[in-house]
């Protein structure tokens, strides 16, 4: 079901890379709701992924942006408003990766040049991708700007490493640049943070099929899929939520809310009362 | 601009007054993105008010109910889905009176049964619309239910007295009710946290324009007028955010984000350098 | 181990009843730090239970009073000063109860005069308690009032009922009067966030142990005991934290800043490793 | 007064400069409570600080190192082992600078290899503190850390700049370890939101005069000063909060849970009503 919410619009969608991505499913969601696209990813990205699937499923241009060079957005806005012919009008953000993740390098033996790449891919990338956008007037006025997010910023979730703390970056960006760009283009800035989601990055984290079944239980509506996510991500960059900004919003299907579900609570207390399971004891392990 | 958002919904709208009340203007917004609703208030209120107006306008039915009584909400209910012929989609809590701000009775002397009131009328009546609802299965599956807040309840306005307290109860009820609700009908039930909204209900306080002045300054956006907050409103009555549950989601042009603007400060800046308002020096008041 | 923080400070404490009694530890504690003080509770519960043991111990007077009649509370704040023959210089409320949560009757079934009743005894009580202080003068300037609060304030846990709700509103309280009376008196006002504590009236609650041994695996230093909550009373008492106002003090482990630690995830994928467990398949439950 | 709370601890304090220093503060405080200390800054700032004033009066050694060179925390940590002839109890980390506040390059125009290393000197620093002190098993069971933060990792206040997005990795810093360190060694990390403090490095910010009377009159109890500041740091080395960890405290009279005070609106309030004020009416400027 479609609504035309995003009719006449324009957007870059910044992250997708299978189908599986949540940046797919935005691409997809946008243009059934009347939106016109560029996609971009990095280069390489590019080459081993399937956007091109996408691009020509969405009518969209593919144009290739490292994120992180100052100088790939700035050609990478300069050829999406050649190829508008105008400005834009929504941007997603929808990158992460840090080094020390995907080498299992734990918390407290970080590599200090990958937590640098960390912040500056998943974090900065977004300061970047605002400024150049704010220095070459690529946005109109009233524009949404979302980032993707996760409670992990809040909370700490064991593994999830020095991605914890470049979310905590990307949500106060969106405050910091919120205020900038609101004040001066009234352009809106917010961070959407998303339910644990078995995409290909989600799902290298250890212990992640089970860190879902937990979430799962514990939000009283389960997990928000991509798909659900992609439908709020429209509501964002349509004209309702015009006032809503430097926001960090929560979707999650209440998980973020629930301190205890009685589904998870029964589901842990098997583990203590079932026999075979008692070889870890509290306090001794 | 209407993008048929809640095409085939029903809702009831509780709190219009007149045309300055945001229930009010919900009311007018999701008429025109397709809902059909039920109007209600207290018989006062509604005698008082130019609720058949509105009634009219949107084609609306106007029931009356006391929000603080269960039979009320009990008859509401039955003869909603009775005038439906069905389940109920939505719902709109815009609901608040302290009679302690009435009578002008400050914070620390509080009278206890106005206290009770307050929380009453502002948020067990929350609860009462809830519970009565569910109790006779009068929402269809994922429903959506919103009630009307404000920052009161995370952070203390002068003279904003017992509201502060009944909006922290109103904001916790829809986190406890969110989880049963939720879990067991997919129900979701948010508040929205509204910029200071010159209705009739808000001019009442003391110091309101000054107010008004200081977060339209503060808020890069500028604060939320009363028809954005309808806007925003229909996003989350449609199906758009189905996994958006038990969160206090903030509607204020970025206020709630900021410490201090260049706007506001260089406003706060001319009563220190002006002469004629050096009067007051700070430590001597 | 004592300091002699609180030498020559007086204090009243409300809602001890046993030596489990988190209020009891704050007594026996804030007496080693040097303070005198007059311990309270209802009548009843002074009659069964045995605080008259603690008063010895502590050298405390006990005064009756229930806590959400103003009358008792004048009659409390009279007394004391006159047993002092000073003002106060610090005031604990440790008080909850709901009739609801006693009665199994659950949260989408509530009695609403239950209601309002836990609302009274649990929250209002602390406002009732610092209106008559502040009219009766009773509080030396930089005076420390503390509640005990828990985390069900912000995050929803099964059974926990319409306790959550009251502790938000004694979390709003804190801010809304801590605004008053600090910048008439200077007097801070702070809740406490503790951990789940076996005490009598924790171990009321359905599931609490299962609730225990999870919050013990997910906060990183485990939970924080009713001992260690009473020292760390004693710093908010004491003349070290003079600035510290209007704020909800986690006091748990780390608990609130979890998202999911390794110990926990561990213990509960033991549920869905085990044979035995498997009978409760997520989705079909 | 003091009162031997840090009797027999030893510490380490970051980023004392001159007596305007809250680290200055808390060294003198510390060692009035009992505590040994060793006192860090760069060989630049202790060669044209007064540091060796305070490692006099306060019997402490002075070891100079950067604290975002790993090699010179290493050798800091190595040195106040043998210093100390054996490990550490309590560390503050009071560091903060960026390049782009100095140079007034605002923050829709950062130049990133300078916020790479704001954050690198203002927060991965503490990262690499703690990771060099844990690698190295530098720190006692239940010892204490402490950073020093501001609200502005919450809430945006214009020329924070980019120190805004560093107080945020800082603060998500401080959880991420305390989970680590806290279910490894039992140590906790926290970090104070402290009250604008007029210090060498705070007086740089543009506007913080009038920043400062407005948080004084935003505050019920005035914004906190740097020796208060000192005070409550005293109690979070103490053995007095052994289980709070990974929190955020705020250290500020007040000012975090304040929507706007009667002093603060009766200054703002002025400015609107003064005649000459009124040059800059709101939606024209």
């Amino acid at each position: 079901m479609a609504y035309n919410l995003l009719k006449g619009k324009k957007g870059i969608i910044f992250g997708a890379l299978n189908s599986q991505s949540i940046a797919w499913k935005v691409a997809e969601r946008a243009h059934a709701e009347g939106a016109q696209m560029v996609l971009t990813n990095t280069p390489i990205a590019i080459r081993m992924g399937e956007l091109d699937e996408l691009a020509e499923s969405t009518g969209s241009l593919m144009i290739p942006a490292d994120a992180t060079s100052v100088k790939d957005l700035e050609n990478l806005f300069a050829k999406t408003m050649e190829a508008f012919d105008g400005k834009i009008d929504f941007v997603l953000h929808s990158i992460g990766m840090s080094p020390n993740v995907r080498k299992k390098i734990p918390y407290d033996d970080l590599n200090y040049e990958y937590f640098s790449k960390t912040l500056d891919i998943s974090a900065m990338s977004f300061h970047k991708m605002i400024q150049t956008a704010k220095k070459m007037d690529a946005l109109n006025e009233w524009g949404s700007i979302v980032g993707l997010s996760y409670i992990a910023a809040q909370r700490t979730l064991y593994e999830y490493n020095d991605m914890a703390d470049a979310k905590a970056v990307l949500e106060s960006i969106a405050r910091s640049f919120g205020y900038i760009y609101g004040r001066e283009k009234h352009v809106r800035i917010n961070t959407i943070s998303q339910s644990p989601t078995p995409t290909t990055a989600g799902q290298g984290v250890k212990g992640f099929n089970a860190l879902i079944d937990f979430t799962e239980r514990m939000s009283p509506l389960g997990n928000a899929t991509g798909d659900e996510c992609a439908d709020y991500c429209v509501t964002l960059f349509s004209d309702l939520t015009k006032k809503v900004t430097m926001q960090n919003l929560f979707h999650d299907g209440g998980f973020s809310s629930m301190g205890m579900s009685e589904r998870a609570m029964t589901q842990y207390n098997k583990s203590l009362e079932c026999k075979n399971c008692q070889d870890n004891p509290l306090n001794v392990e």
